[in-house]
């Protein structure tokens, strides 16, 4: 890694870089690269841009797209491409850079990348809220895009992943009573004062837009409250065998969605345990579905073919994304036409083709050559 | 127009859209498309795309490209592609919508487009900052990033800009004491109260990082301040003949370059006003020169091709771009190797040739074919 570019908020790395080795870096200026993700401690920055990868803070700070100034590029026929430099705005015809940010290293193998840095954030508030229904879940972003901060991460989770996370993290419920939907909102407030948080949740109360809630009150608690989030995936997989997909719906269809996958999987795969949870902020959902305990591990094996292939469909219906942030790789290759077009396939296909006539960058990947 | 889809904060719309009558058409769900310029009264926001779009709130919100989330394009050979629907995340392969985005029309026909929509910012404060030299200009925008709100605008004017509005405008200095250079920071506050506003002001003063300041007490104060930065372009044409160029440096080779450019006018161009203004904190940077009264219009006009090809050297000598904003078209063709590599062309022209192979499309613009 090349010293930081304080005064420009840039830095220049190699593609081998680990994340988390480059918000280190960075830290000591008060700067990160605001791509941030649970797998940060081994991922490497050129994986995180040929992936385009998101994760909790893409609601506040977008895709990984969002935050690469100058990219190096090496072609299928050797050429080195240098593109773009230091520079914000660069419009000088089409934008190549954005070609291979998140094309899977099909296009071209990243190299060198100069990333955009923004400000460490402030002091953070995390609340955790308690909701009747996804109808609420949905209530209460709409309502906190009016509140008085930034919002950082806004998280959603059902019952079904927090009953899981409890048996094998063995915490206790976080409220009272019960409820079906949990809502993880972290935010920078900036100048507003803890009153002006205080007033903001007592009118969601107030209104009824949350069944209980609680504003962490220290680090320690606020690390408390992400555990519930983050812990969900781990707990899964101890406690059963999860089936995982990535989707993302258009934020107006996910009530739909949701409803839609219930009344499938009741209709055609009874006694599959679905956990729902997910950036529900940025429209991405990861759909977990649970091995029965009665069925054999192979049979439900092969029934997931089946049940993304219906799943799949719906998503197709609602125009969303078969792969929010997971990419396509070769799993998901034979649905790549659920979330884009044939004509666009096709132009696909023929920009791989003046790209990597010999099909030699990441063969087989994405698409069939 | 499509009604706003509130909750996701999207609203669809044709290519022939106004920019206005867009942010109209959202202002009463309190939300915004947040590209926004001069001319959004009359621009398409099919234009905006093709060209990227930046203005003066880039620094906040990012280029045109972040607001973009479906894109619909006819291409050469007639084919529709409808890209990303709403989608604010889908990992589905190359994003082909990046490749229209900014192509001025060269790659496509844009025809629609699912715009993102940011919430209307909150109270905003405008300040007027007088400092001595650019590395002060430089020095209070890094000041300014660690500030107690979040930068919506940081623009810079020289004293050259600001005496030909006084002469136009018939307006008085901003300051009691004449200055070099002059800043402009608009700013949304959030939480922070007058009184973090005035503290931050102080310290400035203290340190001796600004020689004057006002923050604007109304907003009629405010847009007197914005008028003096507004009203720049049209004080240089309305007081003599300007030869205007838009280009962008990486932040950090800012000084170095306008040191440079300062020399070689001064040595080359001796009594050509160079008037200096433009978005710095993007790196943006608007840089006209005047015609002196002494010289002959057609000489002027001659020379000043003689002047661009010096500047633009400077600008590739330093990993700038020679156009930041206003695209190659068919102005600064001969210019584009100065800022994207002869390996970058040649991948401009292969995928030109695959999209439009008789090329139709824009014809002559950007590239040869």
């Amino acid at each position: 890694m090349d010293p930081v570019d304080v005064l420009g908020a840039t830095v220049r790395v190699q593609a081998g870089a680990v994340t988390q080795a480059v918000h280190e870096h960075c830290a000591e200026h008060g700067l990160t690269w605001p791509v941030d993700f649970a797998s940060k401690g081994s991922s490497h920055v050129g994986g995180n841009i040929a992936t385009n990868a998101g994760g909790v803070k893409v609601i506040r700070y977008g895709l990984t797209r969002n935050w690469v100034l100058g990219l190096e590029v090496v072609l299928a026929n050797g050429t080195v491409l240098e593109m773009n430099g230091a520079l914000e705005k660069n419009n000088t015809g089409a934008d190549l850079r954005q070609l291979f940010i998140g094309s899977e290293g099909t296009l071209g193998v990243i190299t060198e990348a100069t990333l955009k840095l923004a400000r460490v954030p402030g002091a953070l508030d995390v609340f955790l809220f308690a909701v009747s229904d996804l109808a609420g879940v949905l209530r209460l972003f709409r309502e906190a895009r009016t509140g008085p901060f930034s919002i950082m991460a806004y998280e959603f989770f059902t019952d079904a992943c927090l009953a899981r996370l409890m048996r094998h993290r063995k915490v206790r419920a976080p409220f009272e009573a019960p409820s079906s939907h949990y809502v993880l909102l972290e935010v920078e407030r900036s100048g507003a004062d803890e009153a002006a948080l205080e007033s903001w949740t007592t009118s969601l109360f107030e209104r009824g837009l949350v069944a209980d809630g609680t504003l962490a009150q220290h680090s320690a608690q606020a690390a408390e409250l992400w555990a519930l989030r983050e812990g969900i995936s781990e707990s899964l997989s101890a406690t059963g065998l999860p089936h995982k997909n990535d989707v993302a719906l258009p934020i107006a269809s996910l009530e739909a969605f949701c409803a839609e996958l219930g009344a499938l999987f009741a209709s055609r795969y009874a006694g599959w345990e679905i956990c729902l949870f997910g950036h529900i902020g940025d429209g991405n959902l990861h759909v977990n579905v649970m091995k029965p305990d009665a069925l054999d591990k192979a049979e439900f094996l092969r029934r997931t073919k089946e049940a993304d292939h219906d799943m799949f469909a719906l998503v197709k219906k609602h125009r969303g994304s078969i792969s929010a942030e997971h990419g396509i790789g070769l799993l998901k290759k034979d649905y790549l036409a659920y979330s884009r077009a044939p004509e666009e396939i096709a132009l696909l296909r023929a920009i791989k083709k003046t790209l990597d006539p010999n099909g030699i960058l990441n063969p087989g990947k994405i698409l069939d050559q």
